[in-house]
């Protein structure tokens, strides 16, 4: 760091952003990105936009925010576009957590979590998972903070029912409760249906997934009006034309194009749950994910050595150094051909393996 | 705000763009865009990523990295580009500010940093501007903080030399100066110049009114590498893809189209000069500009009453409502065509009020 950077950040560990190596052409299960194209409707919609670029982006992103508070049946008041989900979950640190109210999330949960609290200065705990990754509900009861969970969680895959998110919800009614959303669209119930009847919930969720959206950067907030309010509050403090326009029209293209997406999410399940009977029977422990990812552990072979083998054969999966996840990787659902080519490259390893002992 | 919105940030006052009315098509003179569309060649790299929204952007913004320091004749690691120049500016409050190192700007200037220095709970103190709107280097000698000078100012227009930069740079060797030359394309000299002289020195620059992007959100830091590292260290801590990859593409683009951009500004430096000349001789006075906007004020009629006028007339310029700015209106300057359209409306108002009177 420079001479000049501040105390208070010293000791600021960022996030690690999944690999992007540029030596070869990988298969790229690392990221959980979409292995589909975006809607053609939002390229079109995108490519009408970028002749306007000289013009700012409307702030209040009206368009986009009419049609989706129809989508998902909230007021338009009631929702928040930002430059990916990252963005509104980094507001709700701004916005609700400090010193009296420390931030609360699983110890194994999306590592961004963490990073937002400390580059917010503000006070966090990590609530241990159960050794099987589950959540234990009773362990978010009667917080005096800020809860975030992943719902389905990340790397595990795991989801709660709605029935646990409400226990929260309900159990903390002076506490704002975020429910983190980026993969619901693969398996888990939503829990904007909850935002009419509680006050402290806020739910975000983001294109980057189910709507091939990851390089657009949109991500979005649905909660009653005065926590969208607050969250407008940071926004216009910090970046007020944070989705630039191009984006937000593709926005509109890929909501209005539901029948793709919802299509694209059914393949992604279907081929989810062939390739979790066929890593079952080549000795692969894994979680009940329910996410277009999967987190997989070998019962004989260590996580990091499939990793770095799979890299070799040209294939990036995500590896997490630290327990307990080192024994698992975790493997984006691609298209069929290439979780074929996942297959095939994983039953050389056990090959090879074998061989070798 | 919500009951739980953070008592820290309670008197948070947020930023307030320039109105975007959806009532009528205005001519837009308000929020210094560029009157010129955006490059060809960054509408064609743009429309041609689109089709690749489903991956993740590179967080390193690679190829626009690679192409701008050569442009910009600075090595790679010591220019990071995010998500407009607000986001770099708010990271450099993030970076160097806090209760021991204050921020420092001129009381009139972009009213942004006042905005970035409270959201971020870091003391500041606003230095007065003389009363012709100059700011006295002499203020800026040997202060123990951050120091942030727009150059050219807003929404004055003037600029300061770049021996007086270097003064300011040079007695505060303890203290990051970040120069935000968002306007500098349109006539002043940049510091660019100085970043391999001195440690301490930040320029800002932003594709949004010279290169017509203001829509596409580009904005980018050039310093030492030091001070970019810190800078990445907050961009990977609050939102690694911050630019997303159409923004990426068309940045290349407009960089690549030099010329384009250079002959913009010939265009609208030439048409500022031309109506500076016209409104002086219908009893406007001004600062000296160097910008793409003109800071006028009439000798007899009143700031406010101009630009309500103006907005009936279909014309919008930006008016801010407080001392001693609010005899003034900062005017975008648009095309000839434009400029003719607000000339023959100021006439028609000038007239009214010597009728009335």
């Amino acid at each position: 760091m420079s001479r000049f950077f501040s105390e208070k950040l010293e000791r600021l560990v960022p996030y690690t952003p999944g690999e992007q190596p540029k030596d070869m052409n990988y298969i790229k299960l690392n990221t959980n990105e979409s292995p589909f194209p975006p809607s053609p409707v939002a390229v079109e919609l995108a490519n009408r936009e970028t002749l306007n670029y000289q013009l700012y982006s409307d702030p209040e992103c009206t368009p986009l925010v009419e049609y989706a508070s129809e989508y998902f049946n909230v007021q338009r008041d009631e929702i928040l576009f930002t430059n990916g989900s990252d963005e509104i979950l980094n507001f709700a640190f701004m916005a609700f957590c400090d010193k009296d109210h420390p931030a609360y999330f699983a110890d194994i949960t999306y590592g961004f979590y963490r990073v937002f609290a400390e580059i917010n200065c503000v006070p966090y705990e990590m609530i241990p998972l159960r050794k099987d990754f589950t959540v234990n509900v009773e362990d978010y009861v009667n917080k005096k903070g800020v809860i975030f969970i992943a719902n389905p969680n990340a790397p595990t895959g795991i989801a709660l029912p709605l029935s646990d998110i409400e226990r929260i919800i309900v159990s903390n009614p002076q506490s704002v409760v975020v429910v983190d959303e980026a993969y619901v669209d693969f398996g888990a119930d939503s829990s904007v249906s909850l935002v009419n009847k509680y006050d402290n919930l806020l739910v975000t969720q983001t294109f980057s997934k189910s709507r091939s959206m990851a390089g657009a950067r949109l991500g979005f907030g649905i909660s009653n009006k005065e926590i969208i309010r607050d969250l407008n509050t940071v926004k216009y403090s910090t970046n007020p034309y944070n989705v630039n326009r191009v984006t937000m029209a593709a926005g509109l293209g890929a909501l209005k194009d539901d029948d793709y997406m919802r299509s694209n999410c059914e393949s992604i399940v279907k081929t989810r749950e062939r390739v979790k009977g066929v890593l079952s029977d080549m000795g692969f422990e894994m979680t009940p994910s329910v996410t277009n990812f999967l987190f997989v552990k070998h019962k004989k072979i260590g996580g990091e050595l499939i990793y770095r083998e799979l890299k070799d054969k040209g294939i990036l999966v995500r590896h997490f150094n630290t327990d307990p996840l080192k024994d698992y990787n975790r493997i984006t659902v691609g298209t069929d051909k290439e979780m074929d080519a996942l297959i095939d490259a994983i039953g050389s390893i056990l090959e090879e393996e074998n061989e070798n002992n």
